[in-house]
């Protein structure tokens, strides 16, 4: 069959006939790949600028693509799905050793010695088909359908809003009201993941701001509108973001989040999403002074477990009624197999998010 | 009375005799103050390098201190508490206005708007007598006794750990067997409150190194051989700091715990504790990424509750059964009152903790 | 204006004209009366059988409903709502004095000082206008419309929910591969509520079961097919009701739900949301046996917060998606405000939830 | 060696030789027995009333004892233990399948296949020496000595408390200055349980009551005394119990905490921790509203982990300090293992703890 696969340790990514002999057993599923999402960790494999990447076992090459959406074709004993239904595979399979993993929180995995399909050690989703084991895949509401392939990079952003609203019942931090209606969440990067970011705070009740160091782009604005936040072009001052209980990073740029970090308020929380190489910045004494005195928290967020997907699809019924034609809008472009390494190495101005069509 | 003062703004506090009138009334007991401890807040208020001390309003000095141990010499209508008992006062009193403060919790206080006693806009426990409200005070427990005045600073730990562990339950962190003995906590700083850190996690079972750049004094090698942790010497190198589940930093200074941050897990947390003005250091956005790849998380923490301070009294009578003499210990020198102001400016080779006696 | 009356003591309800001055001042918003919904608190009432009706202070009468949905007409200064805005009132408004009820908790009110809207000593939602306080208006998103009318009695069993997930937290109770698929709810009662829960059971993951003592009617047929749950009547024996891990009783029988227990799997939850009068049944000590040695937890959950109703609103824009068509034969009559107490009165067979229609 | 055995289905305990041939390999250790609890699971075992009393697998008796107290004598590889350390070993062992078990917490083991030292399936601690797992050995601290045989009941009574606090944490119930100080405990039952539950409580911060259907003999009274609570002789009437915010059962039987249920308050909780076979009670409807109006939990609670064990410890050194002598008081009884059978089966007034003594 068609894939696309990348070589570890060399760059670029090319479309190749493999063949891999993989069997519907016990547990197991044979799946159709209809839509495959690219982000910015393919740009990083096929860039050659992620280390751990990795060929799985036995293999010199990888099967790229983790944001997976795929129609059930067969399945094997034991399983509790059925022909048709359509499937979103989890990125990351435990090392079955440490607690985390044993329960089923391998994002949460303390050996790292846990695989991720299209990354590290297990072959990806950018190909005709597959087999996988039923736990690892979410079943997508009848409602959902093609939209479903967003399911993947929003389940991060999931996992990411669950651990911070669990962390901040450190002190009271519900409003007045018993609402999150006082909180504000300022979101660095207005790319797919600061979109997602935007709209799951909203959906919860915060008064939510976007910036990044450019005006919105069309699609941005209108977003932006839909959804109910505002849109901050932070090139030209920092006078516009509003003091925030929460900042979320989504760029990796230490100077895109720390000069905001003014703008924090007491016993307020720095989610790190983002993650880029190469840039340094400097942080004085007082910044940790104000983090002490302020009860700040940093968290470091990634990846998502199969309930931040199950919760991630709840989310995106709503937006589809909710955010009128937002979700469609997201997915800027759609690309065939055949174009997908351009797709991948060109970053066009005004996209949002690109998925490859596999299938229909 | 007689009564240690600055005058915010000015540097040296000097011992004068003031005339403050409090009344009995309801819910207020009238105290007769025992001990008060010193600690590096109150040197800096005193070399003037807290921007942040404030007189009380109608008042141009500051009584100082918030180390406080007093017995009760009479008690308002309301109160439960008896004469002869031994109280440790709560430094921090709410905004009234922000919902941790109405529960509480000031500790978490959102406006800003709290005092402090001794500290900002309320008189401290640096003289003979004062009057309270009961419910800002602490009963000791008889065994306690004079000891109790450790209490205020080992509140603050009590605060910090109790946040650090429920912060960690974002993710399995006991160990296998359900307790804390497969973790690591390694402090940065062996003064008093680096002390108190590493026996609330070495008596929660916690595997415990504190670090400093010199050799252990003598008292700090009795205590660790007593409580049972390692002493490493960082200007050496950091070949010896062990792989860390929790970095504590009791420095305030960057460049004494960013490179231990290579050392530290995956789930980590870093817990910043300490406070100082003036120094820089770089970050590098590889550090953001370790942060989002390893799941860490960073927690600032300031002041305590009432329970905080119960917890930690709870604590100090553990201590003073299993780590034979190791409190008194670390009350390395008794002052008067009239030595207090060089007390609190020399800090003394090998000394841990002063305290200064008002009465017996 | 005209009003739906009861007066407190005395049976049935009447509709009246009724003459309140209520200003728009600061904070405030006057609200035209689109929908409200009846329910088994309002036929309690009516029929006499609720102790603890109460008018309003300075009235001798009390205007009904609590299930409400109203459009916003004017609004005070300080209001974040603006004219033609849907909105649905909180019911339950807090005693002002306990921690609850100072950060919005309410429903957890210690007192028992609360009043609540149409129940005790508030006037409620059967009239054709009302003014209120901004803080206690939902704002219903636009895609909901006059479904929003379902939020009330939604965010009582939101409430039971989030605190069942959150008490099942003292042990690992997410199944292996981090979500609810392992579990199963058992739902006594198949009314508004029995469905409402059967909802949220769902869309959270679990596999559920509803128990009645009669066959499922026409509607019931079709919500369980649609939604995806079993039906069991209980009449004709307990086998074909699965081993639980929660049983939900909304009938407020003991007799309809003890007798489950020998379903209940270790750790699991019996929720209590069913109140009802002049039942007895026996317990045997082998019983509380079972419930030590088995881990059994049992919650008691009455009323919601504010943020209840907001994620309740979330679930009905899920549902309205997914589940084609439900919500709307959920609402099974709409009467005008003249035939209120005969649909009050009379609870016809077949019927879910009746709803009177003041305004379009 | 001598130890004494019960045959699973027959009455009766005797005190015999028997030869088992356990192995000192890695991760193991050999201890020497010190002293042995005796408790009413005990006697329940002996009288034939427990019917889950089982041999260990290629056995046809039981060695009983499960409360124990140990010395190490020999340890395998990678033991973190040493010659001469005394130790606690946990009860319960997991049944290594089920997610609670994989993270060491076999306390709430969902498959009902684990195993209990003394009680099910595996030979109890009332022998001359045994070898365990290391991983299931407490290590006691210096100060405690002997009196750690009093560990493993307090272990149960500590699993149960931290299970209340977090659930409790449902609402805000932590009182206004974020104490427990507010909060009221009643005990039903003034065994060594009841006892525990008494100090646990006490030293959190809890106002406590312990209730029994008698007047406190001598020694309750000096505990009642020395520890602060009070003792309420219900066969009197329940006018002196006060509201209470907890009611924790210790006696197993419905008929002696449910008229107490009519005193406690909203948000409070029921702890079911004893019993007992064969009793019957009534309840009523009208309990059934009352747990939903109030929010009223109930927590059915049994075992314990091993982080138990060591808070558990951790509270025995602050009595040992606080509370002159109370400890050695509850062990009212030591006699030799000849003398257990007899011991176990006359329950003496005015004795609390008995314990066998095997060693020095």
């Amino acid at each position: 069959m068609k894939a696309i696969i990348v070589r570890p340790g060399e760059k670029g990514a090319v479309l190749k006939d493999i063949d891999l002999k993989e069997n519907v057993g016990e547990n197991k599923v044979k799946l159709r790949t209809l839509r495959v999402g690219i982000c910015g960790t393919d740009r990083g494999i096929v860039t050659g600028k992620l280390s751990f990447t990795r060929a799985p076992e036995g293999f010199n090459y990888l099967v790229l693509g983790h944001e997976g959406l795929a129609r059930v074709e067969e399945v094997g004993e034991n399983v509790n799905l059925k022909e048709g239904d359509l499937v979103v595979p989890v990125v990351r399979r435990g090392c079955g050793k440490c607690s985390n993993c044993k329960i089923g929180r391998q994002d949460f995995c303390e050996t790292g010695e846990f695989i991720e399909a299209g990354i590290r050690g297990k072959h990806g989703f950018m190909r005709e088909e597959f087999v996988d084991d039923a736990k690892y895949l979410v079943k997508v509401p009848r409602d959902l359908g093609e939209l479903a392939v967003l399911t993947e990079p929003l389940s991060n952003v999931m996992k990411a809003y669950n651990e911070l609203v669990f962390v901040q019942k450190r002190s009271v931090w519900n409003c007045e009201d018993s609402t999150f209606g006082c909180r504000r969440a300022t979101i660095v990067g207005s790319g797919p993941i600061g979109q997602f970011f935007a709209m799951v705070f909203k959906t919860n009740g915060f008064d939510v701001t976007v910036v990044n160091r450019r005006e919105p782009n069309q699609i941005e604005e209108k977003i932006s509108k839909t959804v109910g936040y505002s849109f901050v072009d932070t090139s030209k001052g920092l006078e516009d973001v509003p003091d925030s209980d929460v900042i979320v990073d989504t760029s990796g740029y230490p100077s895109a989040f720390i000069p905001l970090l003014k703008k924090m308020k007491r016993n307020g929380v720095l989610l790190l999403f983002g993650t880029v190489g190469g840039e340094k910045d400097e942080i004085y004494s007082d910044l940790i002074t104000f983090f002490v005195e302020y009860n700040i928290s940093v968290i470091g967020s990634v990846n998502a477990s199969k309930l931040d997907f199950e919760q991630g699809m709840t989310l995106l019924s709503v937006w589809k009624t909710r955010y009128n034609g937002v979700l469609q809008d997201m997915i800027t472009k759609i690309v065939k197999p055949e174009e997908t390494q351009d797709a991948i190495l060109e970053k066009q101005k005004g996209s949002i998010k690109t998925v490859i069509e596999w299938s229909k």
